[in-house]
This record gives structure tokens, C-alpha cells and sequence, in this order.
């Protein structure tokens, strides 16, 4: 890895694939397409692009059932264990609908409402994650949205992989359809026959679930559009350099344009850590993925203290962060932009990828400056609550009808004041 | 207004004004030329469109002072009162950071934070509104956004109008930009010499302005594109049709395209109301646009109870709601879906508008359904935090790298395991 020092504004930005018009085009075609002929076009595109020939888009309980039944034992209590940990830690951010009453009896407030459905999308083959299943619907579930569905992509068998199947029985998903591309994001936009319409989508795909997730977009709500992953290290000598490499290559693994990063005022932890991170490349079984992104997008940056050194961690504004330093605490005390922030050396990335319950979905490509992990309020709306009393009204209507008019808005004024008259 | 029972699905929805590819082409040529020429394309558009040659950009002391000099005192003192009773309001909103140790002692939470920097778009011309600088304003100010900018394009005179310029001092911007259109937009996103790049731009538009919003999303945050506005009434015979009819009024004088619809089981109240409006509607300063939209999108819906009037509301999802019924509060324990509910006679829409405290800035076109009003978590992330301890380590490391091999990531795996062999 390349062991530098900070010499410029330092960036996590990598060009986000944002597709061809020829992309474009198709995407825009098969949703027209789903919207004209419904389940007709999610068959044809299924056999198509997937190459499964599908009577009945839904999975039934049989093959849920069958699903379980060749799943590793073992690997269900895991999977339920871990959402339970992601259910306790997002039910903390579940608020409630709130009011307060002024000093002239108005009564304000915000109404929390569930949204009524949402819609995970679930990637196929290599990337069919059992965690992502978790990590989408539990939010959902939490806020109290009452109908969720999935979509993925059958296999050539007509068939979804068994621990997808499994992750969304234990996650609550009540329906699953074998739909995946552009057109199960269409599906599940405006409705088909089999499938009825949801409020949001959310989850991660290829670039034609992108591009289909940016066009229906304002008919429903979607996620953010995930770039590829990232993690910073902000470490000291007190850390382990095994660790640290271990760590970086966890994330570069994931994909070629991967961005492992360690920051650290110590130039014998920053030589120490490359040389760790090429001895654990070696016969990793993604190794070239691993290197390729260590490679183009890793680096090592040895700062003049440890306070440049979070300068730097704020300015890259990481996916994920990890802090492994003497009084980590006090050091994320001057963190402002982080996905998600794991503290000491027993907080490895992967725990919070699977187990420890806070959110996978993460904001990449500097996007922590402004953006949140997938939470619990991503699936509820806050109504504002306005019930005005008869004297906070008689007390204010002057200045409402004033305001209306330095605006032009004369309707607006009339409002207010027929109110006023009315009761004379 | 058309009074008519239900019968098929409603919708609020209205089509979006999404450009043309001619815009969309000049929108992305003005970016792309504000992104390399900084200041000089700046003040180039602002004399091309604007007809404004400006030496700064930047709106001095003086300016403001002169302003203030110009301006009714009256309003000055409204204003203010505004702006304390919307910061009163959106105060309430704000979370602190909290975390909980588990009984492995694990700590996991969220970690609250402000986003650096704001931007506010404030179009010119009539539709250049100082509620909505206070509207836009004051949730950044609540999160605790510490530097917050205004752009709103001047008119020939290099001038910005007065309340817009002392709403912005009242809610305490800081940096003021004579600068509008879609090089606003790139500035804010991108800086120049004069104006430092955001992290999150909010604010109406036109066109121009809504197509550059989109282009720059990614790069920064942006609100939601807002489309016209909307009112339904929800009422029974307890309300008066004179009351109804102005506050239908009031959103209809706002465009063409503005919606306004009553939703009631009474025949009597439809009759007595639409003839309510006809009789307001002559005579409005803007009597030939309010009436454009109530031909056009207004509404009267006569249902078979209550019940069916709450399931038209919901299914319209509207911007603003007005509950005018007996036994109010226990009828929007119902409403699902709604930007802000005003409760009882006297919380007519305007009162909203301009001066109870909730925002102004709420979710149109049906999106109600999965959004909310701008609000103060718009302007702060939520980083996760997890410092797993040893215990919890101990307990759970095998589970994480059983889970991680099940999904092929192997480097994640041994991210977990090397802490294990560290310890021996």
C-alpha cells in the first residue's frame, strides 16, 4: 500500500456509475413495459434475462419450507440472533408521535405514521446476501410497516437461493416474488396483477435497478444509490497492525473499486500495516478483487498528529470508520462525518456488517457528510400537528392577514380575517 | 366546484414538470460552466438572465441595513415573532446523541450531527417570499448547521427585495449571494472563488432551478423537488361553508395547478360551500388563477360517512389537511397520510403558512404517503456507533465468521478470527 502524507484535499469520491443512454433507454422501455402488461411482461422478461420459465411469480410456503429444510441448522440461530440484536438497537430509534401546549392553549405537534408498505430488493447470484435481508426489512419492520415485500431474481431453476429464503421468513417479509432488474423495481413502483404497489424500495442492485430505482423515484420513495465500499482506519501505536490489515482487506474485497484507507501519525504503525496487508492478500480467495482495489483506491496517510490526522477522517467522510486508538472516545467526540464509527479493537467492520445490530446500509462516496445509515425513520413519515386555540387565533390573525398581504397573497389574508367576522 | 360522490381511486397527482432535454441539456452546460469559470460565469448568466451587472456578488452589511431602513417595522416585529415561534417548534424536533451498553457490555448507539453547511434558494420576482426564508432557514439553525447561505436571483437594479433580505438576517444567514437560476445551484454545489461549496441545498424553484437541483444530487444533498400545492377539508356540518371555502381559496390562488378538495358526508355542506366559493372567488386579486385551479383541480367529494371521507383523505395523501368536524383530535387519530393536519376552525391553512411554527415546506403529489415536512433531522446525520467489548467479542466472533463465510466473504471472516490468535 502506498504510504503518503496529506498534502491536499483528500477525497473518497469515485466516479458513480450513472449508466449509457442506451441503459437508460432499456430501463425506460421495461418499465413501460411492466406498466402495460403487467405479469405478462415480468414473465417474459424473467425467461429473458434469467432464464426461468415461471408459472406463479410468488414463492410459496413449500418452498420456504423446503428452503429451511436444507439450510444449515446452525446458521438459522445465527441469522435469528442477528435479528434480534437489529431489532433491539433499531427499535432505540422508534419516536413517538409528540404534542406540546403553548401558553394560549395551541396544541403543536408532529404524528408518526409507519409508511404502509415497503419493497426490498435482493440482488442474485454471489451477492444474494442473507444480511441484506436483514439490514432492509428490520427498519420496516420496526417502524411498523404493515405489509413488506421482497423481489430477487430466480436462478435459472425458478428458484431463489435457500438463505435468502430463510433471512426474509425470520425478517417478517410477508410476500416474495422471483422478479428481479429494472422490472421488479417497475413491479413493484405501479403494481402488476400478482403484485401490488409499495411506498418505497430499498436495497441495492446493478446498474439497471439503479437507473429503475432513479426513475420511479417521486412516484415512490427509494434509498440512496450505493456506491461501492469503503473504510478508514484512524489508528495509533497502541493498535495492531494484523488487525488493521485484516480489517482493510475486509472491505477491499467486496469489489475492484473498494477504498481501504488507514490514517495514523505513526509512520512505524503505517509501514507495519503495508506490509501485514501484502502478506494477508496472499491467498485470500478474492485476492485479486482485494488487490486490484487496495491497489487504485488504498492508502496509507501519515499525519503530523492525531489531530490532522481526524482532520482527514472528516474530510474523507468514510462509510465506515474504525478508531482504534488510546481514549478512542474522546477522539470520536471530533468526528462529524461517518457512516458508522467502530470503536477498539474488538469492534471489527464485520461484526457491525452482521451481528452487532446497528444498520449495514451505509452512505458511501463522501455522502456521510449529509446522509444517515438506513434507520427506522427512513419508513416513517412526521405529520406536523396544528391545533390553534380560539386565543392564540384572536391574538395572531392581524399579523397572519399582514404577512399574507406583504406576500401578494390576498386569498390567504381573507382566511384568516372571515374567521373573525364570522364571529361578530 | 364540482360536487361528486366516490367512485374509483383518487389521486392528488398531477403531472411533474420534468423539463425538456433542451433544458436539461442548458442546465447541465451552466453547471458545467459555473464548475470551470467560477465567479466570471456567475456574473455572466447574472447578466444574461437577470439583467444585473454586479461588481459582488456577496450582499453587504449595508445592504441589509438598507433594507431594514425601508422596511414597515410592523413586519420587522412579525417577522421576528415568526421566526421564535417556528424555532420553538423545530427545537422540540431535535435528538441528542445516545447510546446504551448491553449486557455483555457492548456499547452501541447514534451519533448526532449537523450537517457543516446549508445553502437556501430563494427565486426572485413575486414568488420571492420572506416566510419561506424563515421556513427553510430555521431547521438548519435548530440541527445546528453553523454555516448557512442564501442565493436568490437580483433583479435589474442588482437589488434583492427587502423582506427577503431582512427575513434572511432575522433568521440569521450568514453568507448572501445575488445569484439565482441554475448557476446558483452549481455554485452551491461546487464553490467558486466567492462561494464555498454546501452539503445539502433546499429551496423552491423554477425549472431551471429543480433540473439543476437533480443534476447536483450525489455531490450534495438536495429537498424534495415541490410540485403545486394542495388542501383537503375534511368536514362535517359543525363547520362553515365560509370558512371552507376561504382556505380552499387560499391554496387555489397559488397556481393554476393547485388542488383543493372537500371531503364530506354532507350534501348540505357541498352545496353550501361551493357556492361559498364562487361567491369569494370574484373579485380576488388573483381571482383568474384561483379560478383556473379550482375548475381545473378542485373538488368536492360527498361520501356515505365518516368513515369513507377518512379513506378519500388517505388515499389523496395531501399536502395540507383540515380536519373541521366534531370530535377532531379522535378523526386524525386516523389520517395516515398527510404533510401538516390543522385541528378545528381556527388553525385555518395560512396560520401555518406563515406563523404557528411547523413548516411550510411539506410533500406534495401524493407523497405524503412516504415523506414529511422539512424538518430538523433533514440537516443532521445519524453516525452509527458500536464499541463491541471483549465479552461480547468472545461470545459472538465464530457466529460472525460463519455468517460471513456464508455469504463468501472470506477477509471478513479472518478480520474476526485474527483477533482471536492475536490473544493467544
Amino acid at each position: 500500500m502506498k504510504i503518503q502524507s496529506v498534502t491536499k484535499e483528500l477525497s473518497l469520491k469515485r466516479s458513480v456509475d450513472s449508466g449509457t443512454d442506451e441503459q437508460r433507454i432499456v430501463v425506460q422501455h421495461i418499465i413501460q413495459t411492466v406498466q402495460s402488461q403487467g405479469d405478462d411482461a415480468l414473465r417474459t422478461y424473467t425467461k429473458q434475462f434469467d432464464g426461468a420459465e415461471l408459472e406463479s411469480l410468488q414463492v410459496t410456503q413449500e418452498e420456504i419450507d423446503e428452503a429451511y429444510s436444507e439450510f444449515p441448522e446452525q446458521m438459522i440461530k445465527v441469522i435469528k440472533e442477528a435479528r434480534d440484536n437489529i431489532f433491539t438497537f433499531h427499535q432505540k430509534q422508534l419516536r413517538e408521535t409528540w404534542t406540546y401546549t403553548d401558553s394560549n392553549g395551541s396544541v403543536l405537534g408532529q404524528k408518526m405514521t409507519p409508511l404502509d408498505s415497503a419493497g426490498v430488493y435482493v440482488p442474485g447470484g454471489t451477492a444474494a446476501y442473507p444480511s441484506s435481508v436483514l439490514m432492509n426489512v428490520m427498519p420496516a419492520k420496526v417502524a411498523g410497516v404493515e405489509r413488506i415485500v421482497m423481489v430477487s431474481p430466480p436462478g435459472p431453476d425458478g428458484r431463489l437461493p435457500a438463505g435468502v429464503l430463510v433471512a426474509a421468513e425470520i425478517a417478517g417479509v410477508q410476500e416474495i416474488y422471483k422478479v428481479g432488474g429494472a422490472q421488479a423495481i417497475a413491479a413493484l413502483a405501479y403494481g402488476t396483477e400478482s403484485i401490488k404497489p409499495v411506498d418505497k424500495i430499498t436495497g441495492p442492485g446493478n446498474i439497471y435497478v439503479a437507473l429503475a430505482k432513479r426513475e420511479v423515484f417521486g412516484d415512490v420513495d427509494i434509498d440512496m444509490i450505493a456506491g461501492p465500499s469503503e473504510i478508514a482506519v484512524l489508528a495509533d501505536e497502541s493498535a495492531r497492525p494484523a488487525e488493521i490489515a485484516a480489517d482493510l482487506l475486509s472491505q477491499a474485497e467486496h469489489d475492484t473499486r473498494a477504498s481501504s484507507v488507514l490514517v495514523t501519525p505513526s509512520r512505524t504503525l503505517a509501514e507495519e500495516t503495508a506490509a501485514e496487508v501484502e502478506k494477508q492478500l496472499a491467498g485470500l480467495p478474492r485476492e485479486a478483487i482485494a488487490r486490484q482495489a487496495i491497489d487504485s483506491y488504498g492508502a496509507i496517510y501519515v499525519t503530523k498528529n492525531m489531530k490532522e490526522a481526524v482532520g482527514v477522517i472528516n474530510q474523507l467522510a468514510p462509510e465506515h470508520l474504525e478508531v482504534m486508538t488510546e481514549n478512542a472516545m474522546d477522539i470520536v467526540e471530533d468526528i462529524r462525518h461517518a457512516g458508522a464509527i467502530f470503536v477498539g479493537r474488538f469492534s471489527s467492520e464485520p461484526i457491525g456488517d452482521y451481528f452487532a445490530g446497528p444498520n449495514h446500509v451505509l452512505p458511501t462516496n463522501g455522502t456521510a457528510r449529509f446522509s444517515s445509515p438506513l434507520n427506522v425513520d427512513d419508513f416513517m413519515k412526521k405529520s406536523s400537528l396544528i391545533m390553534y386555540s380560539e386565543q392564540a387565533f384572536r391574538e395572531n390573525a392581524e399579523k397572519v392577514a399582514a404577512f399574507a398581504r406583504l406576500e401578494g397573497l390576498e386569498a390567504h389574508a381573507r382566511a384568516v380575517e372571515i374567521r373573525k367576522e364570522n364571529d361578530q
